[in-house]
């Protein structure tokens, strides 16, 4: 038995949080610390046991940590973080800017690679195990169609921006797919979807007081690139029920490609997720994949990764021979 | 533009057939010839350009192929050809004799790996797509239960199962999920379920003139590992309903993984397949990953494979910056 996979934790909010619980379901990690920008005494982590330390600190612990798990946004934090850790350190994170994708990978790659570490880059569920199954989707049935849906789900960037709207204290939003247009793409019949075909947006807002509700609602469902090109429902709710009915955060969705084959048989994969928690989720895919980070290094796969170089035995802690037998 | 892969197809029954169909559908690809064990000119390809050939010449095709997809079945063909083969050429399998497989692996490696040849066994969608939905939801939620359901499909080994009986002329057997499992599964409960809650088998049987009805259904519904788990119903019909009814090969089942993570939230992972043709999509999985075994071979990874080691990224035609940009 070799010894444990030494983790590291890199900021510490809801994703931190699910990393250290997801990190306890593992027998073959021990978890090294939990680093932070905030004060570290102002932090409490689920397992007390566990040390907090200063972000600071982390140049420190270079040959303590197999793996530093980066949890920090995707926004501000991780286009610095990402290429500054990743000279230090084997990295996981979840950078999930889709567009910017590309440009990130370059920049990581350029630290981790002549440093020796690997990184791999926009791990969760989407990006992640969404896109695994949309390479999958294409790959096997080349002639066919691939659709992505998501929700029912508390979208975060959807939420947000209904919270910066001026006369809104709180806010949140779910996504949720059209069950017919799930039902038609089901079915095999490789139907063509507009936006507002695939999912509705419903909105619980919180007002401030005074504010004019009719302006708020106009502000959202107008609201380009977020809201106008979807049918939305906004509806006005006390501070109290946000609180109560609204603070989780389920999500979930799924990934469809339909196709032929031969003289024209119909053949549907569909790969979906139920979540109660989103954060929690995407913590543990991360931990997977801190594995997959450590074994690749190990054999001197070196520089910037994403699921797609990953192959799927390296994310467990059995063997080659014990999959062989107990899994395929 | 690098030169297309030549493929070359071992076998040419429903899978040999399937794979010629899939290759017209992957530019990156060219189908050198059809290898059989009949007589080359009683076989009738779909694409009549393409050069049906004795297996014995396969021998004079060891610098005009870059992988032979073996389509043989895992009884009688798939144990001597994968050996044999595999140590001339890169191959992909659909070895699915679960039980057997760790031993198939170590006799295809032994060839395979002094030869400098890849070989990547076991490929579909049970082995196959199924398993590596097995190990991910394992790996990504450790705390929780995989259910994996089969059907409606017709199962080809509980029919030939049924066909041997004395007095049956033809039959045909249909492996059912049971719709309240499935659902209790779904819901994130992790049921204990046994064989006989899962699945219901249903048999269409065509007796020899004379047989006794009553005999051959007893035999059918009391045969051990077969059918005495499983409540299972026998309907008996005439040759013609046989053909007209139930010629087509439909079949697909679900790999769910129910886990909780955090304080108890429910995760539920579900990968489901929907096929028309069982044996083209197959076939269409085997073209699939007859490029990821081209790839790995032209990096100097030989030997015998499973999915477990094949990295998504090698299943695609596109370049790993395409796939970053266009799917991750």
């Amino acid at each position: 038995m070799s010894r444990k996979i030494r983790i590291g934790i890199a900021g510490y909010g809801n994703l931190g949080r699910g990393v250290e619980y997801a990190i306890a379901e593992c027998s073959d990690m021990d978890l090294i610390g939990v680093f932070t920008r905030r004060n570290p005494s102002d932090v409490k982590v689920v397992n007390e046991d566990i040390p907090v330390y200063a972000f600071d600190e982390l140049k420190d612990f270079q040959n303590k940590i197999d793996v530093l798990i980066l949890c920090g946004g995707s926004k501000n934090d991780l286009p610095i973080q990402g290429p500054a850790l990743s000279s230090m350190f084997n990295t996981v994170d979840s950078y999930d800017t889709h567009a910017k994708i590309p440009s990130y990978f370059e920049a990581v790659d350029a630290s981790a690679k002549p440093n020796g570490k690997t990184a791999i880059i926009s791990v969760g569920w989407d990006p992640g195990l969404f896109s695994i199954n949309r390479l999958f989707g294409e790959t096997v049935l080349p002639n066919g169609e691939t659709y992505t849906f998501w929700g029912k789900g508390l979208s975060q960037g959807h939420s947000d921006a209904v919270r910066r709207i001026d006369g809104v204290k709180g806010a949140v939003q779910y996504t949720i797919p059209v069950p017919d247009a799930v039902d038609r793409v089901r079915s095999g019949s490789q139907p063509e979807l507009t936006t507002r075909e695939k999912h509705t947006r419903d909105c619980y807002v919180v007002l401030e007081e005074g504010a004019d509700s009719k302006a708020v609602e106009h502000a959202i469902v107008t609201m380009p690139d977020y809201f106008v090109d979807y049918d939305t429902k906004v509806s006005f709710i006390s501070e109290e029920e946000l609180k109560n009915t609204h603070s989780a955060m389920p999500h979930g969705g799924f990934v469809i490609r339909s196709g032929k084959t031969g003289e024209g048989n119909a053949q549907v994969i569909e790969y979906s997720l139920t979540l109660e928690s989103n954060p929690e989720f995407t913590s543990s895919v991360l931990v997977a994949y801190a594995r997959a980070a450590y074994k690749m290094n190990e054999k001197g796969d070196v520089g910037a990764k994403t699921v797609f170089d990953v192959a799927p035995g390296l994310l467990s802690p059995k063997t080659a021979a014990e999959l062989r037998k107990e899994l395929l």
